[in-house]
C-alpha cells in the first residue's frame, strides 16, 4: 500500500516534494533521488529515512524498488526522463512544463499513447485548489448558465530581477492561467493576443504587466492580466461571466482586522501561502492513482496544448497581432 | 408648498440643521431662529437668506410665519419649547432626548394626546439610514423567520475627555441602540442589565466599554456593546439572529484597496460620515409630513420609552443587577 | 439664489430631471418645458408649480426667465438646442450623447470656445458616484502608484429586445466605461479593439457580450466587459491595477442575509437603484455652478472624445481590428 | 518514526480518527482497537491494514506495540482509560469531554502531575483551525491593543430532536466557545450568566437559543450566542474587541456566485465541512508530539476548567443568576 517514489531533480521544488512525500502524505515514501548536482541529491536523501542516491535518471527509473517517478528537474531534461519511465510503465508526476518544445510534447504523447494508458500527470496544481474546484463546480452545476468569458488576474509581489525574463511572464507565469481557462471552459484556445501596457517602473526593462486575450474554439473569451512586480502580495483572481450569472474566486483571508481607519484582510505573500494545500492535494491524488496503477489530472495533452498556447502568446507579444494556436488531433486516450 | 421653519437652539447641531434646511432640502426655509446666546443666533441667521432672530422660544413659536418648529437646544430646555408648540398645533422636530426626565416625557405625551394627533418627531435618525431600513425590511419580509436576538455594536473612535461622562455612554450613545432594538424587534424592553468589563486604558477613569443585555417583553434578547475610545473609527454593526436565518449590516465602504500585504476598506471616521444621508432623509420626511400638517417617525412615546430604558440601564450599570423597565400604558395615538 | 431652469425634452429622463429639480434639489425651479410632443410637455409642466410650455427649444432658450437649460431630448436634437443656448450665454446640462456625430461635437466645442468660458456639462453621472469618486481619490492619493490598467465590467440584467441594437452596446452602454476610463486614468484613448465572444443565447441575434481593449495614449490599458442580458442584476465593477497596488469598487449592498446555506447580499436591479444618488449629485453640482454663472464636470470635450472612441469602437467591432482614435487638439478652455 | 496507535471507542468519531490515522496522516498507524460493541470494533479494524481487536481498554493500553492511545469512547468511560494510559506513560489523545465530572478531571490532573510531564491532549480542535489561529496571532501581535471583549456565535443548522437535550447546548456545544474564549483571552472564567430568550419554535421544547456572558478573571467579557436549530447552516463567528481595534473571523467560502439579484457565498453545512482541516491538524500535532514522547495543545487542565465553567453555566441557565466558577490552583505542569 506504500508507493515507493524516485525523485529526479532535488532543487527547491524537488526538495519540497520530498518533504511532502516524507512528512505529510500517507501511503508513499521516497526511495531514490538523483540530481545533476550529486551533492545536492545526497543532501536531499539525508532528509528521508532511507532514500538511495542514483547517478542519473535512467538508472533511477530502472531500479526495481522505484514504483513511481516524480520529475522536478529543469524543463529541458523532462523528455529524457519521461520516455524511459513510460517504457517502464511507471506512473509519472512531471512538474510543469511537460517539455520545452511542442515537438518534445508530441513525442511524449505518442509514447504514452503507445503504452495505451495514462501514466503522466503534469503539475498544474490550481486544479487541486479548493477555490478553483468550487468555481468549476459552480460552472458545471449550471445555475449561472453557459460561460461566455473568463477573466483571470495573476499578480506576483515581485520576481527575481536577475533570473526572470520577459518571456517567463508567459511561459512560467501565465501558463497557469492558460491551464485553468482551458479547464474551466472545457475548451481549447483558438487564437491569442497579448497586449503590453506601459511598463511597471519597478520591474526595469521587464515587459510587465501584460494582458492576454484568448479566443476559445467554442467562442468564449478568456482574458488574463499578469503583473509580476505589484508589490502588495500574491493575488490570484478569477471570474466566470456566464449567460445568466457570474462566479468569482473569493478572498481567502481568515481574519478581518479593524485598525487605524480601515478594516483589512491579508493577501497571501506568495504562491506557497496561497497554494500549499493544492500542492498537497495534487501529489496525494497522484499517489492514490499511482497505487492503483494509473494517473488522472492534468495530462500530457494538457502539457502540450498549454505549450502551444504559450508559444503562440510569446509570438503574439512580439508582433502585437492575434496568433492562431495550431493543435494536432487529440488522441482518444485523453478524452475525459 | 414651502414650509417655514423656526429653529430653537443654534449650537453645532442646530447650525447643521439650518444648513440642511437652507442649502440641501427642497420645500423648506428657515424664517426664525433663537438661542440663549443671542450672538450665536444672529450668526446662524446670517447664513440664511432671511431668517429673523427672536428673543426666546415662546415668541418664535408664536410668530405667524413660523409653520414648524425644530428644537436643537439642550435637553433641559426641550419641554418648555415643545409644550407651547403643541398648543400652537405646529409640527415639531425635537433632537434627542425628548426630555431629560420620564416625568417631563409623560407631560409631553399627555399634551400631544390632548391635541389629538401626532405633532412631534424625535431625532432618532438611524431609522432613516438605508442599511437599517434594509435590515428592518429583511426582518419584516419574513424570510429568516421570527427574530430571537439582536446584537448591536456601537463604537466611537474617541470621545472628548473633558465633556464625556460614564453616564453618557448610556444616555447619549446607547440610546440609539435602544431605539433600533425596539424598532427592529417591534417590542418594548422588559428588563436591562449592564456589564462592565475591564476599562479601556485609553479612556482613563471612564466606564468604557459597557455591555448591555435587554430582555424584550416578547422574549427576544437585545445585546449592545458600547466602546467609545476604540481608536480605529466609528463602527456601527448590527445583526438579527432569527428562527431560520440571520441578517447583518454590511460594511459601507465604497472601495477596496490592495496594498502592502492587505486588502482594506475604510471604516467611517465619525457619525457625520456614517449617517449624513440619514440626517438628510430624517428632516426631509419631517418637512414632507409637516407640509401635510402632521408628523411620522420616532414619536414622543419612543422618546419616553427610550428614556425609561436609559434610566433603568444607568441604575443597572451601578448595581450590576437586572433592572425592570416600568412603562405606563401606551396611548392609542401611538399605535403604528 | 434660485436658478430658473428650462427643460427641453420631457420623455422619461426629462421627467425624472423635472422631478429632481422640483422635489429634491434646493436652489432651482423649472420655469419652462418643451417637447416635440406638446401633450407630453403639458403633462410634465403639470407636475411643477408654475412651468410654462413652449412651442420649441428656440423660444424656450430665448425666454428671459430661463436662466439655465437642461437638454433631455433625443441625441439628434442636441446640437440645435445647445448652439443657441451657448449664444445666449446660459449654462447647459446636456444628457449624453453631446451630439450624434463628431462633427456636431466639434461645432459645439468651437461655439463654446468662442464664448470663452465653459457653459456645457454633459451627463456622465458616474463621476458623481461616491464609489467612483473614492476610486479616483485612491488613484490620485498615490498610495498604489501609477495606474497601469483599468478593468471595467458593465452588466445589465436585461435590455428591451425591440429597441436595443448591437451598436447601442457601444454607443449607449459602453460610453460610460469610456468616460470613467479616461477620467480615472486622466488620459485619452489611442486605439481601441472590440472582441465578440459567443453570443448570450438570451439576447437572440444581439452582439452580446462584447469585450473592448482601449490603449490609452500614456500607455495604460483599459478593458471593458459589456454584458446586457446577464439576468441577475445591474452590476458595475471596476478595478485599477497600478505599480504597487490595486483598487476595486466594493459591493454596494447594505445587508447580508444568511439563509438556506448561503450568505447573500443584493445586487442592484437597475441603473436607478445603483446611481440615483449620483444623478442627484450631478444636477446639484450643475445648479450650484449655474448659480455662479459657469459649469464644471464632464465637458463638451469629454462628449466629443467619448463620441470619437465610441465611433472607433463600432468600427473595431465590425472589423475585429484595432482602430485608432483621431482627436483634434484640445482647446485650452478644457484644461483641468 | 511511525507512532503505533491504539484506539478506544469505534463509534462515528472513533472511525473518523481511524480513517485519518490510516489514510491521511503520515507517521502513524492504527495497531489496536477496542469498543464495548465488539462487532463494531471488528468492523473498524477491517478498515486498517493490520489492527488487532482487543477485549477492553486495559489490555489494549497494556499491549507492547501500542505506543499512544486515542480515546473516543463516551465521556463516562474516559477516566477509566486515561488513568492506566498515564501509568503506562503513553501519550493520550482524549476526545472532549476530558471526563464528565470535575472530580474525575481533578483525579486525572493529579495522576498526570504525578507522572511529571504532560501526556494528555484534549480534543478541542478549534485551536488548530487556521482562522482561529490567525485571530489569536492578531491578538498576540498587539496591533489592536489589549482585548476587552470576545463575542462568539455558535450556530448549528439543526440537532437531532430525539438525542439533543437542553443541557447539551452548554455541555456539548458551548464548551468549544468556552475553550476559545479562555485561549484567545489567555484567562480563566470568574463568573458566568446564561440568558434564555424566547425559544426557537423549530426546536420544540428545547432551550434554544441561549446567550451566555462570561466574566473573565482579568476583567474581559466573553459573550456567546448558541443557536442550534437555525436552519441555514453551521455558522461559527468570533470577534475580539480590543483597546484600539477589533479582529473578526472572516467568512470561509471560496466562491461568490451572482445570480437572481444576489451575490452569495456558501455557509458550511456542518462541523465536518467547517473544521475537517482542524481535525487533521489536531491529530497531526498529537502524532508529532507523541513521536517525541510528550504532548502539547489543550491540556487536562483545560478539560477541567472547561468542565467547571460548563457546570456553572448549567446552574446559571437554571437560576438566571450569575454563578461563580470555582477552580483549584493550577499545577505548574500546565504553565504555558
Amino acid at each position: 500500500m506504500t508507493v515507493r517514489v524516485g525523485v529526479i531533480g532535488t532543487g527547491m521544488i524537488g526538495q519540497d516534494h520530498i518533504r511532502r512525500l516524507t512528512k505529510v502524505l500517507k501511503g508513499c515514501e521516497v526511495v531514490a533521488v538523483t540530481d545533476v548536482d550529486r551533492a545536492r541529491a545526497k543532501a536531499a536523501a539525508a532528509t528521508t529515512p532511507n532514500a538511495r542516491v542514483f547517478d542519473d535518471s535512467e538508472t533511477l527509473i530502472a531500479a526495481d524498488d522505484v514504483e513511481a517517478v516524480l520529475i522536478a528537474s529543469w524543463g529541458p531534461a523532462h523528455e529524457a526522463a519521461i520516455l524511459p519511465a513510460l517504457s517502464a510503465g511507471k506512473p509519472i508526476f512531471c512538474e510543469k512544463p511537460l517539455a520545452t518544445t511542442q515537438e518534445a510534447c508530441l513525442r511524449i504523447i505518442e509514447a504514452e499513447v503507445a503504452v495505451g494508458r495514462r501514466l503522466i500527470q503534469v503539475g498544474f496544481m490550481r486544479r487541486y485548489d479548493a477555490a478553483y474546484r468550487a468555481l468549476k463546480a459552480t460552472v458545471e452545476g449550471g445555475s449561472i448558465g453557459a460561460p461566455l468569458m473568463f477573466h483571470s488576474v495573476h499578480r506576483n509581489a515581485t520576481v527575481p530581477k536577475d533570473l526572470y525574463t520577459s518571456d517567463m511572464a508567459v511561459s512560467d507565469t501565465m501558463v497557469h492561467d492558460i491551464d485553468v481557462a482551458r479547464w474551466l471552459l472545457d475548451d481549447e484556445v483558438g487564437r491569442v493576443r497579448v497586449m503590453t501596457p506601459r511598463r511597471n517602473s519597478v520591474g526595469g526593462a521587464l515587459r510587465d504587466p501584460i494582458f492576454a486575450v484568448m479566443e476559445m474554439r467554442g467562442g468564449a473569451l478568456a482574458t488574463v492580466e499578469v503583473s509580476v512586480n505589484i508589490g502588495y502580495g500574491y493575488d490570484i483572481r478569477g471570474e466566470i461571466s456566464a449567460e445568466q450569472g457570474a462566479a468569482t474566486l473569493a478572498e481567502s483571508n481568515p481574519v478581518v482586522v479593524k485598525h487605524s481607519g480601515t478594516f483589512a484582510g491579508r493577501v497571501p505573500a506568495d504562491w506557497r501561502e496561497r497554494f500549499i494545500a493544492a500542492y498537497d492535494a495534487e501529489i496525494a491524488e497522484w499517489i492514490a492513482a499511482a497505487a492503483a496503477g494509473g494517473v488522472m489530472g492534468p495530462s500530457a495533452w494538457d502539457g502540450y496544448a498549454i505549450a502551444a498556447v504559450s508559444d503562440a502568446a510569446l509570438k503574439a507579444a512580439d508582433t502585437g497581432e492575434a496568433v492562431s494556436v495550431e493543435l494536432g488531433e487529440r488522441p482518444a486516450l485523453y478524452d475525459a
